[in-house]
């Protein structure tokens, strides 16, 4: 199967990997976040190829994903993530999170992440809208819209 | 730059793209969240070639994401996701999230998420672990270990 046909499957994680799931693209993503917005910015802090660096920018452009501006109205080309770049953080954050817990070498973390509105050293959790609880895989069920109700109805009788 | 070279970096985003940053690997990994266990219904599930599957299993038992054992001490082969696999659990939510926020169709996301431990329809949240806060990108500074002191005083300083 081709990745064509799998993004326009119906599920969410294939779609999303059909516009951002390239590892060189999530090293550009990486960047982004980090505050880099210039295509030589990118391609030295990466490593990656200029030609392949042009073309992902240029499907993140597509996708909405940046926003290619020039700098203070006449300066160089810029790179800037829109709404919907900014609201990938999660997914580089979740990448970052496991490779600090399982892949970081004796030196530990390479990177720390400051929380501005506190100010401390922070480790990002996931949490459920609700109750604030960790998600963790074990206690998730995901339910096909049509099979919602007669889940909720099945966790109810077993007390959940 | 040869991603062998890339996961050598001191990042902890590169290396976890080196272990898992591989679509079709993303997608084997969407399955055994969903409770999939076998050669042939990961191959079903995903279209993914036979080859190339069984190529991507073997990496991620090796990298161990995944156990391999006989089910009930003696029928078939399953593929059983480690702590370490479990742990992946917040990337691929992260994507399924902004695919649903972003991607998804007119018919809105196709799959939801139950909270066992609520027993609600949840929207997974990144948040602080010391605040409680969501983490968003624009206040969330990443700064090198030898660093950390000095960032923390330039916080202190400026009142956050």
């Amino acid at each position: 199967m081709r990745w064509r046909a799998v993004a326009r499957a119906n599920c969410s994680v294939a779609r999303s990997l059909a516009v951002v799931g390239e590892r060189w693209t999530m090293l550009i993503l990486r960047e982004a976040f980090l505050g880099q917005r210039r295509f030589d910015d990118f391609q030295r802090n990466t490593g990656i190829a200029r030609n392949i660096l042009a073309a992902r920018l240029r499907a993140l452009v597509k996708h909405g994903i940046f926003q290619r501006a020039r700098a203070n109205g006449g300066g160089h080309i810029e790179y800037r993530l829109t709404d919907k770049g900014l609201d990938l953080y999660p997914v580089l954050v979740s990448l970052m999170r496991w490779g600090d817990q399982w892949l970081a070498g004796k030196d530990g973390p390479p990177l720390f992440l400051i929380h501005r509105g506190c100010g401390r050293t922070t480790r990002p959790a996931i949490v459920c809208t609700h109750c604030g609880g960790p998600l963790v895989a074990r206690e998730m069920l995901a339910v096909p819209r049509a099979k919602l109700a007669s889940a909720r109805r099945v966790l109810r009788r077993a007390g959940a």
